[in-house]
């Protein structure tokens, strides 16, 4: 079992851009704790992290051929980009993805309140800070474990 | 270390109601697995259900009067109520709440997609079926385990 | 063959509330009536009223426990109530319900105009007065008989 | 006691066009049951249908002029035709009309929700099916009786 | 000089249609009235009214082969038919077409805010009855005599 | 001379919820106030507050029973029922109420800013605080006391 | 008869400013050729222009006292000025206005497609360009005529 | 302790203009009854009205200069000038202004359904006639001998 | 393999009307035209145009009944008519339909931007001119000629 | 070359009112800056403000008499007048005008966010504080300098 | 004459990603068949797919240089990019472009009903499948072989 | 003193691309002037144009880690990219940005109204053609000498 997780434009800031939202890990820090967690629940994690929508894409694609569940965190991209939902209809028609913000877009300013992944994703975790990351990650294996999943 | 997890209107039909959408475990079934992780993670958490708005509201001001966090599926409520967001801007003041949904209501009607309980929530767990429910769980307990969280 | 008749908030005060918008019969006065139609028309009628969301759902639940088709004249609550209609798509899966509104909601204030019941409803009767009710009970009967309907 | 009973565009299709969701009986086995239940309750019924906005203006022009009580499926011209609002308008200063639609139009595109004819109808009849007709005929013989009406 | 002026749906019923808001002139005693103006300023004007969109589109289209001003009260049409405003946009390139209403169409139902027609319009004159006809009439020989109009 | 005073969703929280928001005075307190201005304004106040919304119509139909004049807070109801808003139709009918917000509504949330009340009552008060309700009583019996208010 | 005729800003600059939309005509021309019509018609105009919206105001004032009819062009005030729709509301109850535009508005920018005094006026005259003056004038005359107007 | 009471365009035809809506009284009527009020309770008012935004901003101006607190029915210019909000702001910044309004502006026209001042007002009275004043009065007075108010 | 090919209202016009936009070929000229390419691709192609509604749906519903496939350029009708709409959904259940207009719509004014048919069309194609009949008919037939087209 | 500068009303507020927001210059400051800039670059300025937008508007129409290029701070007036936008109107057929704000209008309120004189300004600077005018400034200087400048 | 086809994001995936939307043939498959038709309208096409916005607005520059038209089918990109619409409106300048998309997007998400490319694109091509590219080509070359096109 | 000025898609066409809105000054024209301006104000700027969001977040994160001010004409992305504002928000919580359009952009389509950067900028300047990057620099250097700015 291998799992895809995704990090969109601005995510490589972690730990250093705005803290009072989205606190002071860093990217490594999560990434080290979900390779631990994987590790506990049974499956790999590969992580990418890109500012660039065409090669989010691009792994987005990838993880399509080798049939790949995705934990994504899309960053600015979640609200504005039609092409990277496109590529996750992909997944969606197989493994499924889930959406992770670590802040609480609802509480933030209203364009920020609409996803064009949200429609398509299995589902969506937002506001409990990095440890959304790990309960995605929970999901995920609970979900492939399960027959049939949804 | 105390919880409370409310359930809104129709909740008492889960499992038999549109099974398709909601699953075929029943409440009781969910409450004894979060009753469960809630021994793992060392602390309690008590449950209420009610069709009735009135209720819930009487209960969240309990939840405010003993300072407990809460976790909360507000059904139907969740698109309709300012009253029970009121309720819980108390809750918001201080321990906070975690609100949980089954389904992906992203994916389904638009009326579904707006919360009035999101903006003054901690986080948002929605779509991952009844599993919502014990990460939410784990996020609650991790969260008041941190110092001067958020 | 059973049917449900429920009522919603303010219609216990029918012939004397708003006499000029909803008529001076009394709702002892429809029920009597229906009540002897369904006699004529080989079925019987409960009825149930209620000012309280929660007794409503409550009784759509038990509705659905014993596959009653339901004729709902839902008052306010037409306009602004998700949790009612989401016990409704319980019986919008079995045996359906008919709304019905004693006054022509479309000729009133444009927040009556919508209703968060009718997209699920078998159909939707308005302003032909208390008459609406009995038109109701001959379309329901008149559906349940009919073999495999809708 | 004579009513008119108009049906718009596309209706001389029934039983035919989208039979899933229109039903199989044509226009012809309609008006031959709504005959039958004005022989019952003592009035007659004259028939017409149009695929021309036009021709129903002019009929409706000629049920103002024998100051007739008309019942009407406007098929599509419901959502768009101020002029056969207009028209009516005529018949709703005196003897009223009612609008009936075979489909729950409140279940289908958002472009059919809105009625330019319902603000100005003494009620509205949808969902029930072909039923509706008799119905409104039944809701239209019990206005015209009661004096007074409305 | 010759104009054409043309009525659409439901004016053939002025003066027996909603008296109160159109009056209770006729037609035919508007067209008189409109004769003789025309006689005193030196012009013929021919009149057609009808109910349907298609006869009034092959009036306009006339009109355009003989390059003739036009005045027109669209009636309901005003507000729905952008095939009358695609035909009378060769007028608007030409001798141009002044749109005329009864009623002062700003002061009713907020559907009739709106007309498709106006944006290629000379002008509008509203509100002022049936003499609207007349000042329209006043206003296109004024239009067509001064050099190089607008 | 009675008046009826209710509140709504809540305020019974009036003095411990959010009191940078609506003040540290209980409802208590401002209920002692205001029998105590009835004494020297010479009429009775009676009073109930409940977090169902049922129970508030249920208050809503005494006191169009008793034809009491009502003073009403709606808390988080304002923005969301309808169904008290239909009950309280018929006091409109008759002695009328006002409407009392302790905050200033349309300083906070944009949802906030309509009410589904204030189009029938006679008058709003907002943003004066608990004080609010003060002026509410002295408008009441200046109004009662006039002939033929309004 | 006395007829007073207002207009709003800029229309001093009438003939100078935006030549090609509105013509080379000065107010003082225009003025003259209403002082002549009106001397045909058997009644007096006085005028008045600002560019201040109290003046214009105070104006609308001063001829509710004396009970004249109003002809007005509210330049840019048409679209956002309630105050001086409210002062024009006298007049509405009283010998009303008629409201001219010299360009047609609704071909223009959206924002010109909305005016806040359209809907009190008796009615609207635009695009016809200055003549329009004239046709309020001899409109409003043929209304004060006749008895009983409107 | 001093107050300022402003009355924007129209207050001055108080009791003559639309007096179904604002009552017979007049300005002065008020004014005097504001002004032994005031005695009462210990203050002094001074009075300003004016058509133009302009005075209206410039009395404002001087009101920050002297500390005063406002009590202000800006009539139409509610729902249309930012000007005069900002000027405001300086008095929110400060001793804070209460809006009043006689009529009950959420039960007329839509676009009076919105005021640009009650964001940063202290309150707002409607509908309660010209007592509304008074109550401001009485308000104020309250606020100001509070200390560190609101 | 026969096709019905239908031009809606103002398309006889073609050739004269607003040539800057449509260009200077007849009617006549294209349907040589296409009937020419029909005679290549081994179909034939039968042609109807009318400017009335009616008589368009009329045709449509004789293309049901032989099971033909349409290419329509409904002109304005594209914009308002759900009754030609509703006859073509039955051609859209069966052939389908493809929809033509020579203009790009999408570069015009913004009520062009939105077809009532395009939902349930086959394809459409807009803005290369009268070339856009002849794409259609390449398209149809191909689309006929694949087994299970689409 | 001479530049007229205008400023809105409560511009003269500028230093006292809301120093967060505009800081603590007061206008004579910012005017003694621009004239010494002026005289810099070779031009001189007059300077002008006003709380009432006809001063403005007579102001602008003397502007357009000389061939001025105007730099204006408008004030609340930028989102609500359209008479002044008509004078300025004048200006920009001319040698145009660049708009001023000393805050940051975009980050502030939405109503904020519209202008209705941007659309016909040649420019605007908002948020860089008073510097914006000499900004505004060196910007005309350099426009009036250039041949047939934009 | 030479011809440049841009495929947008995802579009390497054709023929694997949603087969039921977009069909089983792969982009190679595709631009094999352009080619080929290319050969036989005696032009060339160059061909280029990318997940970058970024590299096909680099790849629009090219072609601009070489004056080249432009086939291009965006993508999501259709929907979301200003910056590439932008690139384009220089070739919609100079030698024109087509917009092609292989499913209807009318009849899909609203978010796909609009298009920044298509204002300003020569036509559009939807709904016909892959077929789309090889009309397109056609269009192209008819255009550019027709003098003084458009 | 170091600044960092970004150029986004399409502006390495500058002076080729729409020279009627644009100009026809090349980027290295202006930046050479930028660098000269900087020389004379005492300060460096270094320079950055890309067609690929990605990139520009990248620089922008650069300019993060130096702590330097931006200067941004961020070209189509302004109304379409969250993750460039997401990215410039670090800087905005330090030394700032100014946003830089060289049309005036209020001017132009209603989509480039609206700018996801603004709400962030520490200013905008917009419509004065290359010479607002002057300015900015200007701007730029003012505030950052500043103690303390804004």
């Amino acid at each position: 079992m291998h799992i895809v997780c995704l990090n969109g434009p601005n995510l490589n800031r972690l730990g250093k851009r705005q803290p009072d939202i989205y606190g002071r890990e860093t990217l490594a820090d999560v990434e080290k704790k979900m390779a631990d967690l994987a590790g506990t629940l049974g499956c790999t994690v590969s992580f990418f992290q890109s500012n660039h929508e065409g090669e989010l894409i691009d792994r987005v694609h990838r993880a399509a051929e080798t049939n790949s569940a995705v934990i994504i965190n899309p960053g600015g991209l979640t609200h504005t980009s039609v092409a990277l939902r496109d590529a996750l209809a992909e997944i969606a028609d197989g493994p499924g993805f889930i959406e992770v913000h670590i802040s609480n877009i609802h509480a933030r300013e209203p364009f920020r309140h609409h996803s064009y992944l949200s429609p398509i994703a299995v589902g969506v975790i937002a506001g409990v800070g990095t440890q959304g990351y790990l309960l995605a990650l929970r999901a995920t294996v609970d979900r492939l474990q399960s027959t049939g999943a949804r």
